[in-house]
């Protein structure tokens, strides 16, 4: 045991949120273009909101122009088309995504197929899931969260060829394309959900572990294989009568636990979080650089 | 240890089949449209040839009109574009297939993505892969070899559900397809590829294993946990002096001591082969039924 690492996912994001600047200046500057993200936050669901003004200011932060559409909980899902059709048409706009969930009424898949492919930058249409998931082909644009994810792992040299992933999760925006990328470096990937009996005895095996499964603290200490990275995405608010707000974020790991058997782990607040907002920046630029046809 | 099962393919395709035929009957009664599917195949290789050879002579087993095009090797992507884009408007076709793999000279993507999703009956599309994927949503067509397994292990009454799965092998058409169908059954799957380290010791802990490596008796018994059950997708031709051919079908599954150790095994002929070419015909009239409104 040689040292614990943790991996510091505020500054990457940071790092990346400055190039993205300097990107953004560039493009200005030669095409007179600016990228423009389009955010459709419907209803009232306060993670929701913050998540939409997290968003919103790392685009400023960044010299993106967003523009945020929030509809009341009660639209209908042509009310929510009509937005997406005409950002689907608009030159200004690059990037567009539907804050998820969406109330229970609406259909998410009839919503999010709406979004032209060339402006998924959720990277959460059925055609992009397709291309990642197939051999040889590359989806227009990466889930940020999971290319997130990635994104840490090869920021901190983690080997991932040949390597045992377990990914705790399966869901279309975190843990099923995380298990795709990580497939495709090459890992040798298992996933494990609700259904999965003695998830402990297959975590053990993992020398990269990505927890996704919205339990906190779940992953404790003896889930860990000793020297393992483990990624931990679990956004999860827990009851703290000692904290003013009455609450306290963790994540789905065990961090102190964590720490002493693995040899890396993200924290919650400050992994994959910011990561994930970082790799929205970089999709809107990706997007606006190929429609603009700038290198 | 309570018995051996060896796992039918050959009668399973063939009841299906049978089945096929009274429903293509009943809808030719009804509504006097005949099913059709169209089979594109590029260049000469023997084993594609035949393929396609018995898949012709099952749709007329059961009463399906097959078209098939045979092009010359050196044909371009335009020349196979403009068979599938006139399928695509053919009314009297409902499924259009081009046999992989294709020349290396074509782009498999490009060809694969002018089918029209509602007659791709092989399920290659991106957008089926991609619905196939996603959790919550359903591919118009699954692709029919994954398919085909995952019908042997219903019609065999294989519990998946909170099932270790292992899958050998991560191909657009046999593989990763097959891994979605049975997480999306509840099974914990890993997939294993030609990087992977160890193989063997992932294989048995497999309740349920997939070989389709295309590697010859790549799993031996010792691969295998005492009990599981194996679908071996393999077909390799291996030299064999003693027949008259010179050569012999063996699977990825080394069969003889197979049967030894799992509780039933699918045999190389006569297991998964006949269920690919069931699963065609179903997806063929599945769609006919579909586009022309019957039940
Ligand atoms: N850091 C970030 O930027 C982001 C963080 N998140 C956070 O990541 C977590 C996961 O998010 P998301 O994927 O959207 O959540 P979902 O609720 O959509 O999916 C959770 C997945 O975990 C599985 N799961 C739930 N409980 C268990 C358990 N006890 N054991 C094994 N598997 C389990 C579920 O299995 P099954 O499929 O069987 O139901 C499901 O596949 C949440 O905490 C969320 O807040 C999400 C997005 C971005
Ligand atoms: N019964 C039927 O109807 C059908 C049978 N088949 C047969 O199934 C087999 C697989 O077909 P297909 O998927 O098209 O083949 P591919 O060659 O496209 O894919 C083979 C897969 O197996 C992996 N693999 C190869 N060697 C090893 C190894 N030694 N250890 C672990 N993994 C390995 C490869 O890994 P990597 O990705 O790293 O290269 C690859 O993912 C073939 O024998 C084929 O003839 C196919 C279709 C229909």
């Amino acid at each position: 045991y040689s040292g614990f690492t943790r991996i510091d996912g505020k500054k990457e994001a940071k790092s990346i949120r400055d190039e993205i600047k300097i990107e953004v200046s560039r493009m200005n500057a030669s095409k007179n273009v600016v990228p423009g993200l389009a955010v459709i936050l419907v209803g009232e669901r306060k993670d929701s909101a913050s998540y939409v003004r997290s968003k919103k200011k790392a685009c400023e932060s960044v010299g993106i122009k967003s523009v945020d559409v929030c509809l009341p909980e009660d639209s209908s899902e042509e009310d929510v088309l009509k937005y997406i059709l005409s950002f689907n048409e608009d030159p200004s706009i690059h990037g567009i995504l539907v804050q998820l969930p969406l109330p229970s009424h609406l259909n998410e898949h009839n919503i999010v197929n709406a979004i032209c492919k060339e402006k998924d930058v959720d990277g959460f249409h059925p055609f992009n899931i397709g291309l990642l998931a197939k051999r040889g082909s590359e989806p227009d644009f990466v889930p940020c969260t999971p290319k997130g994810c990635i994104e840490l792992l090869h920021r901190y040299n983690v080997e991932i060829e040949g390597k045992r992933a377990v990914v705790i999760g399966r869901s279309n925006i975190v843990g099923m394309p995380v298990a795709h990328l990580l497939q495709n470096e090459d890992a040798t990937v298992t996933t494990i959900h609700s259904k999965t009996r003695n998830p402990e005895e297959i975590t053990r095996e993992a020398d990269i572990l990505i927890a996704a499964a919205g339990q906190p603290n779940m992953v404790r200490g003896s889930w860990i294989k000793p020297g393992a990275v483990v990624i931990d995405v679990g956004i999860n608010h827990v009851q703290d009568l000692n904290v003013p707000s009455g609450s306290r974020l963790v994540g789905d790991v065990c961090y102190e636990e964590a720490r002493k058997v693995a040899s890396a782990v993200t924290p919650v607040p400050g992994g994959v979080g910011p990561m994930t907002i970082a790799m929205l920046l970089s999709n809107t630029l990706t997007s606006a650089k190929s429609i603009h046809k700038f290198q």
